[in-house]
């Protein structure tokens, strides 16, 4: 157990958008909320999945929707506790600790709110090691995991409780009420007990968005290649170095989808670099050839600075760097690759890990 | 309290029909799996809102979604049984008895299935007097019942749980399972207390639709006009008197709308009337005068055999007689019009009660 407060959330609010692939939602929002609710509760507690009483009731929590729309409509925070009053009531047992489901983006951020709020520890735990646009995309679900009983609540106090027949329908019956509450609201699924959350989590995963974090916040400090410290630190590769010169953007079904497109700073080419997106970055193109793709992460950073950019942050001109970064081992299965590989998102490509991609380039 | 079987089932769901005002599904598969259910598990207990203790726990069930769907789709039974657990492990207390929270269409069935195969009494009253599109459009909201927590499931093993914050956001949410879940889904809310039953529901409904049924019966066997029988049964009035020659209809956010134009059987008039419905028939219109309109009750019968035509049932040649009857008062409550009136329903007419239609054009 440690405990974190003012300087460990900015650092993992950081690293989750570097997570987050673009997507997830940019964790301003949920790092404003987490820094007040330590500013009012006290420091929140850490824990690591080992630390768990095997009986522990674990609620991973986050949100749910088109990260545009959070923007514009952020919780309220009550619609948390509604859920897990729901969850109490429905299996008759108190939550004993949360945990992100997603470590990318805003969902990593929102876990913490209610374990300062509710004076709940957070497990150093989740379900991607990244974002993904779909409740069924966790290891959790790999893992034979149920994703229900699933909680959907709103800022108006509607919530929502599914039984699904497998975690496909817990997405489905899912998203349509969260769209029907306004394309965001929050949700808690795949409730877990103690001995589950150590053999089906992703392990110390919030630490290592710390730990990205903390290297985009020391290399300023020192003067130092922000870029290069974060692909030291994520064992990541650069993938192209340019500037964005469109962005096709649209909210569709709840998801916010599009191409952003970059060219390439070096003036006598003109190669560009094209990025799929749903919600999340999960195809990187160029010259024709794959250079990164989903369950690999594809994240955007300044060129300058090493920070992230969301999607929803790509502006015109941005300078960026496109870094890529192995996934866990276990997104690479036969069953990984089926739940969250290019196939599923409709892509046509094979998947190859990153590091084959480009080192077989070089 | 009295024992019910298969004549009994026969009368209901025929007078369901009529009450069911073109819509609420025609309850042949639900009479079909009431009578398998008598069949199985012997006679089913009705028992009078009255007889209820005041602390039983009573759960109005049905259908939602469109009628037309059902057709294709039908329950397979289980989905209720699952929506019964989860409420009874929401409520931590069992169920004491079923109850239709709509008396019109297959929804005066389906309690019955789960009042013989669980052994439960079917209280004698519904929430409409009826039938209805939405899940507000009820007495119980009237009087302040609050429709959640409200359970969708589907024949495939999912269940959905809502808390909405009031009973058209309960429409909303459930609305959107049911289209996720093919349309067509079975749903209990408005669960109540036997003294929350007493004070809020319309008692005697299933009976009286047994009556209208009887009637109907009886007439055949007597060579009477069965029209007639129905008329006299339900204070009712005859609207218009001819052959439908068009039917526009189309699915549309989990309804049946449409508009159903009859042609006066008079050869030398050239009157027609029109029939908007959404699901149910909600304004019936002749010669630019509205004759009667929701929430009173427009039935179209058939003119031999007095027999009900649902919506799905009219075909083009049917020949008919178009019958208003007057709602329940409560509907006519100011609240009750705003709820159910023409208004909601987008018609631009202020309610007039169809006696004063009729009796004012004579």
């Amino acid at each position: 157990m440690r405990e974190i407060g003012r300087q460990e959330i900015e650092d993992i609010a950081m690293g989750a958008t570097v997570l987050g692939t673009g997507g997830g939602g940019d964790p301003y929002i949920g790092k404003l909320m987490a820094l007040q609710a330590v500013e009012e509760f006290g420091p929140i507690q850490v824990i690591s999945a080992d630390e768990l009483d095997d009986d522990a009731l674990v609620v991973p929590c986050g949100m749910q929707g088109a990260p545009t729309v959070l923007i514009e409509k952020p919780p309220s925070g009550k619609e948390m506790f509604a859920s897990f009053e729901t969850i109490e009531s429905f299996l008759g047992k108190k939550v004993s600790a949360v945990m992100p489901f997603e470590v990318g983006g805003v969902n990593s951020m929102l876990p913490l709110v209610l374990a300062a709020s509710m004076r709940l520890p957070v497990v150093d735990a989740d379900g991607m090691g990244r974002a993904f646009p779909e409740v069924q995309m966790e290891v959790f679900s790999l893992n034979g995991v149920s994703a229900s009983p699933m909680v959907v609540s709103d800022e108006k106090g509607n919530t929502a409780l599914f039984q699904a027949i497998d975690n496909v329908w817990a997405e489905r019956l899912s998203r349509k009420a969260t769209i029907q509450m306004g394309a965001s609201a929050m949700i808690a699924c795949y409730i877990m007990n103690g001995s589950e959350v150590k053999t089906s989590s992703l392990h110390h995963t919030l630490t290592f968005a710390e730990e990205i974090g903390r290297s985009i916040r020391i290399a300023k400090t020192n003067n130092e290649d922000a870029v290069k410290k974060v692909l030291e630190v994520t064992r990541g590769f650069e993938l192209f170095r340019g500037k964005v010169i469109d962005i096709n953007r649209k909210t569709d079904g709840g998801f916010a989808k599009g191409v952003a497109t970059i060219e390439g700073v070096d003036p006598f080419t003109e190669e560009t670099l094209t990025i799929n997106f749903q919600n999340e970055l999960l195809l990187a193109k160029s010259g024709g050839r794959v250079l990164c793709m989903t369950p690999d992460l594809i994240s955007v950073l300044d060129m300058e600075t090493g920070r992230p950019i969301t999607t929803e942050g790509l502006r015109y001109g941005s300078r960026c760097v496109v870094i890529g970064i192995p996934c866990n081992e276990q997104w690479r299965t036969e069953k990984g690759i089926a739940t969250a590989g290019p196939g599923y998102f409709g892509y046509d490509a094979d998947y190859v890990p990153v590091e084959n991609l480009i080192r077989g380039g070089e």
